[in-house]
């Protein structure tokens, strides 16, 4: 799908290197499942180099003369947030559509796809987050533009595991060969989902802790088993920490439980405290989604293996490369 | 009022030509009937400019360093992100105040005059989108800058309505000597009013089709027959279908029924089906101001004549010529 | 703090003097007691740049490549689209989260802190609005880039007292020596308050006029007192009228009393009416922070001593001057 791994940016002189093709270009961003090794290296690649032209030149013009529609059908202030500065820093324009979606054209009963088929009028890419798994599907197969799931329910937010992988790979220098423990939530985390079906691809050893409730589903855990991967379950966090390389953290939701004794019971197990913190390796990350509510005390964040915000920077240089790859600009 | 028909754009050249006057600079757009045929003739040659430009290159410099105010008391996304696309395209920068207004300044008990006579002190020019008749009125009554009306509740629509009438212009090629057939709810419709309005400049016949409560309401009526324009009203889509070059399909709410049995009844006659457009001509256009709520059959979207996306990416050339003329760039 | 005074703007030439160094880069703006004389003199001095280079050509690239997060708690149209306009028109971008922050990420538990340090990972600067007194410290202590407090509940709101002071320098050409009377609630309003602590700097005379429950503050007061000003305070209009060369007007409202008929018999003492101005000086400003609900009758905007529209166009100045030095480049 690949063919050149030139640099996207040449920092002396960014006009002359922009106009090439890459596998990217034209493509919907839909799923994880649509990237392969080769494609996650290009990518990684990719924001890598956006990274280099933020830190050096803040902006560049590459996306000049793009609009980007952001439509949020529930907001999340974060993810657009973070799309719409990757595309102003590549010097293209937002049409920001991220809240009442619910009290305009859509309450007066029209379809997704007529939305959709409207908006891509105006747009050169669409960045869509709604409530109904499947969704970001329904709009690609009426668009002509490329659409970026930014989350569709319960069912995937690729670019948050882009980012989450891309945050693994920057910290610790490669994924092969590591030790990741999720902890929380296994059985609703839409990322945690997301996020293992990538590491599948790689050769890393799988710890998950969760409550008995929330441990993760079954079809995943037989997508693992198939790949042969190590991969070990347990309810305590104290478990895993000694040997973790990552740490990435959800939270596990008061309201998931119907006992709530039980909750009061699990909970001080999943909580990542500099104590828990002290038993850890020297090199490792915790990471976490974002917004946390208590599950990582605040005095972990001034641990150098709290990687949580950086993570989150990251999620902007991995969508100004998504963005610039769909659009043909790499 | 229009002197030169120079291109706005010259695409070898862009940035030599854009600094001429034309006789839309420092105007407010408030009402259709602002334009005459000539007018109107401009506004259409400087879209097809836009047009060229953005397929070519995406966006242009011309409006750089003007500021668009959207300020929409009640939501349109689609009207409100088709002037945020237009604006942007031509390098221009918004204030988007498309969400809430009710909650601000205006909940504190601020007249419109004194809103508008703020924000002019930030922008070059105001959108203005609001549900009392007369409200685009009060503004320009107040403001310095142009105001552009984008709804004035039951009043006026005017760019809807230029666009409507470019879109027929450029599907058939001509608007002289076209039957055109309106659908649907022609009583509290503001778009067929106002395009109406505007045909009567043009030498057409007009078709109404509509329930017996919803008919074309009388002042428009004598306004059509004062002009002797060839008109006449049905009620049912079949009696136009054969002879029509334009549908212009509006819904039939049920909401506008005190007699569900009637609405139950007639609706039928208002819905453009795969059959219907069997026996329409070959070279004539469906269109709709969306959005539709099943008033057009989905299939019928797969038809060439289907022209109502068509019709949404005119509404940004529209809204960019219109733009680019009241800020004196054409 | 300010060493050089070189224009910041050769209009000439704009590229080649923006990248130099001044006391306000990296800075926070938090509060008016930020600001001695020397300091003001200096932020004047780029607003009056800023608004020649409006009037010339309405917007510059001195922020390209920066992008501004807007982040409102709580809406206030006329503030985020004062900044929004002074971050454009330097050629900067902007991340506008200023409707529905509570139903996003905060609404999920989410601390301010932990929302300032995601969104400082994708922006340059962040202006807040926060209902919480205290809220734009707390911001500042967790961000790593600079906080612009644009309103923290009952506390500051410098910006504003900026732009008030700025209108007074430039509309009667100095400060030192003037009488000016600050009219209305003076007991809850932020903006008589900051303002005030700043015209301690200066030699002036301070003339209050208030209901006797809506006096100045004790605390504001002995500041005053303890600065050795010429102060008075006055239940009426009237007494102030002849000699005010500022008379700088806030609301009385209702809901502050709870005899309403104690509210009904002062009310007309803090009316600005057409008769009111006909006692007042030639030359003499009216001011109001806006929005206005009657209390400065609309006749007076045709008095060309009505300043308020022109302070409202001098806040994005002074916030362009804000932007342009709290990321240094001035």
């Amino acid at each position: 799908m690949v063919k050149s791994l030139a640099p996207l940016f040449d920092l002396q002189n960014i006009a002359r290197v922009l106009i090439t093709g890459n596998g990217l270009a034209g493509q919907d961003i839909l799923s994880v499942s649509q990237f392969d090794r080769e494609t996650l290296s290009y990518i990684f690649g990719r924001a890598r180099e956006m990274r280099e032209m933020v830190k050096k030149i803040g902006g560049a013009d590459l996306l000049k003369g793009y609009v980007l529609t952001c439509l949020f059908y529930e907001p999340s202030t974060r993810t657009s947030a973070s799309f719409i500065a990757a595309m102003e820093r590549l010097g293209g324009s937002v049409i920001p559509i991220t809240q009442g979606v619910q009290f305009s054209s859509v309450s007066k009963g029209e379809t997704l796809a007529d939305t959709i088929r409207t908006l891509e009028q105006y747009s050169d890419v669409i960045v869509l987050r709604h409530p109904d798994i499947g969704s970001a599907q329904t709009a690609a197969d009426y668009a002509d533009i490329p659409i970026i799931n930014a989350g569709d329910g319960t069912g995937e937010h690729p670019t948050q595991a882009l980012l989450d992988l891309f945050t693994i790979r920057e910290e610790l220098g490669t994924v092969d060969g590591l030790k990741v423990a999720m902890v929380g939530d296994l059985r609703y985390g839409r990322t945690v989902h997301s996020l293992t079906k990538l590491l599948v691809q790689y050769d890393v050893s799988l710890r998950f802790v969760s409550p008995e409730i929330l441990r993760m589903p079954m079809v995943i855990m037989n997508e693992i088993i198939d790949a042969g991967m190590d991969v070990r379950e347990t309810h305590d966090v104290a478990d895993v920490i000694e040997n973790a390389d990552v740490l990435y953290v959800t939270r596990v939701q008061k309201e998931r439980f119907t006992d709530l004794a039980q909750y009061e019971e699990v909970k001080d197990q999943y909580e990542i405290t500099p104590e828990i913190m002290e038993k850890a390796k020297d090199k490792m990350i915790v990471l976490h989604p974002l917004p946390r509510v208590g599950e990582i005390h605040y005095a972990v964040d001034h641990d150098p293996r709290a990687a949580y915000f950086r993570q989150v920077k990251n999620g902007m240089y991995i969508r100004m490369a998504l963005l610039a790859g769909v659009l043909g600009k790499a």
